[in-house]
């Protein structure tokens, strides 16, 4: 599915990204094992979905991409740090993220907390010190404040709680789009508005990139679910069907196979719609659409 | 002990900070029970020292200590959150703090995970927003920088990972103090230089506060130390004698009961000495560390 195009944009920012995060950890003067818990999980793959709408957003603006490394390691790093949290034997309590041993299992419980205490943490480090000619001293602190409503209690965070409280209880659809607009969707948009940020968008544009990024998160979310019971082990790695064993509220579980299906298709056509109505060259945008409108894993 | 200025000082800014913690807390869009975990944690009481600080070193500026209640919000946060998480069961696991059962008593180790994760990142939300008539974009930027490595692997989170590492081994005094400077002292330093940072302080009186905050620091732990030998339960709101219990390495066993309490005078000696060099009116940041050298709680 994936055009050469996306594919090679993807390969070449992925590395970025990687690279810079894997810089930024070595170099803390901290406990080694800390630092690599950190690194095993920051390391662990996956499709860097959110860093790439950040870098293809820069590309969007005519901006160049790698300014948005900062950010994006930033991002990623929360990312990382929600999922570590998320596996907590407390929490979802899962043994396998991406087919490796989850950073409990490997480092301990009360290693894998710190570390993600700490990726949190040097995720607003990295916003404070982006270099000045990328983004001036309001561009930086208007980064740290929309990362932190994103990622807290009024976003991830409390999506994250949402999502607990509503375990083996029927959710209406109402009820399930609020966990995953505040669970995913907003870290997603961050990524997008992060980007428009930093290439000093105006307020329409920026109204418009919400939008597209809703729907994507949305999207994103729906796929998830529906390939929970149509993907394989190698495809998802986790458990096929952990949702519904789980007693979890899903898309397909309120709306049937073919009713997420549809909503599904309709968030990835008002994603482009709201894409398209920037005016903004965004091909790659476009593509990642596609992408997390037909993804497998 | 206390001085009635000092208990003046302290009485109206503990509830300034109180109270501006509860306002914005109560204020978040987020799940009443993730709302509800983070107030009892903020509101569990203590000596709210790390404001103190900040609002006395204001006052050694000649500034308002009320221009600080964000930051020192914002620091209670941090402080609040790493208790929460260093009394889970994977890591300290105490049942009671200050007399009162731990957050994952009451709410269960998930909620309280996230009640941390969520104070964390409110604490940088706080200090983006500090109005403009006290700190500009470039002191609102160096405080979210300051804090972050105050906070993080390179501070207190790695502190603690090094104080679990450190556990049931015979540390030498380096290595015990390597932890506390990092896991206790590196906030007591953020919280007089942030005060130093919004007062506009010069480069060498910061260096002055700098070492005036360490010494404190690490009489702060010298004195917890002794007290959790000398102590009574009323007075530490935890059992007696449970380092000695946990095979932790304190002052005490590394310096004799009596060598410790010479230690501690040394450090407070030491930081009156810094904070006389500054020429700072320093009345109440002088009561406050003689209060951190005979505290009985």
């Amino acid at each position: 599915m994936q055009t050469d195009r996306l594919g090679s944009f993807s390969k070449q920012y992925k590395t970025l990204v990687e690279e810079r995060m894997r810089e930024i950890v070595s170099q803390l003067e901290a406990p080694e094992i800390l630092k690599e818990s950190m690194l095993y999980s920051l390391e662990a793959g996956g499709k860097r979905i959110r860093p790439l709408l950040l870098f293809a957003t820069l590309k969007a603006f005519g901006r160049a991409p790698e300014a948005g490394k900062d950010v994006a390691a930033a991002i990623e790093m929360v990312h990382t740090y929600s999922l570590i949290h998320d596996d907590l034997p407390s929490m979802d309590d899962d043994d396998l993220r991406r087919g490796k041993p989850t950073n409990h299992k490997v480092y301990g419980e009360a290693t894998a907390i710190l570390a993600g205490d700490a990726l949190l943490t040097l995720s607003f480090n990295l916003l404070s010190q982006i270099p000045a000619d990328i983004a001036d001293a309001n561009v930086k602190l208007t980064l740290v404040n929309m990362l932190s409503n994103a990622a807290g209690a009024e976003g991830m965070v409390g999506g994250q709680v949402s999502d607990m409280e509503g375990e083996g209880k029927n959710l209406s659809l109402e009820e399930l789009e609020y966990i995953h607009i505040n669970k995913t969707g907003r870290m997603l948009v961050y990524s997008v508005l992060a980007g428009a940020e930093i290439a000093n968008a105006d307020a329409e544009t920026k109204t418009k990139l919400s939008k597209f990024a809703h729907h994507i998160g949305l999207a994103f979310q729906i796929r998830d679910d529906i390939l929970d019971l149509e993907g394989t082990v190698d495809q998802i790695g986790k458990p096929v069907g952990s949702d519904t064993e789980n007693e979890k509220s899903t898309y397909p579980s309120l709306l049937s196979l073919s009713g997420a299906k549809q909503e599904l298709d309709r968030h990835i056509r008002a994603a482009k719609q709201a894409l398209s109505s920037t005016g903004l060259d965004s091909i790659l945008l476009n593509e990642i659409t596609d992408l997390i409108g037909l993804r497998t894993s």
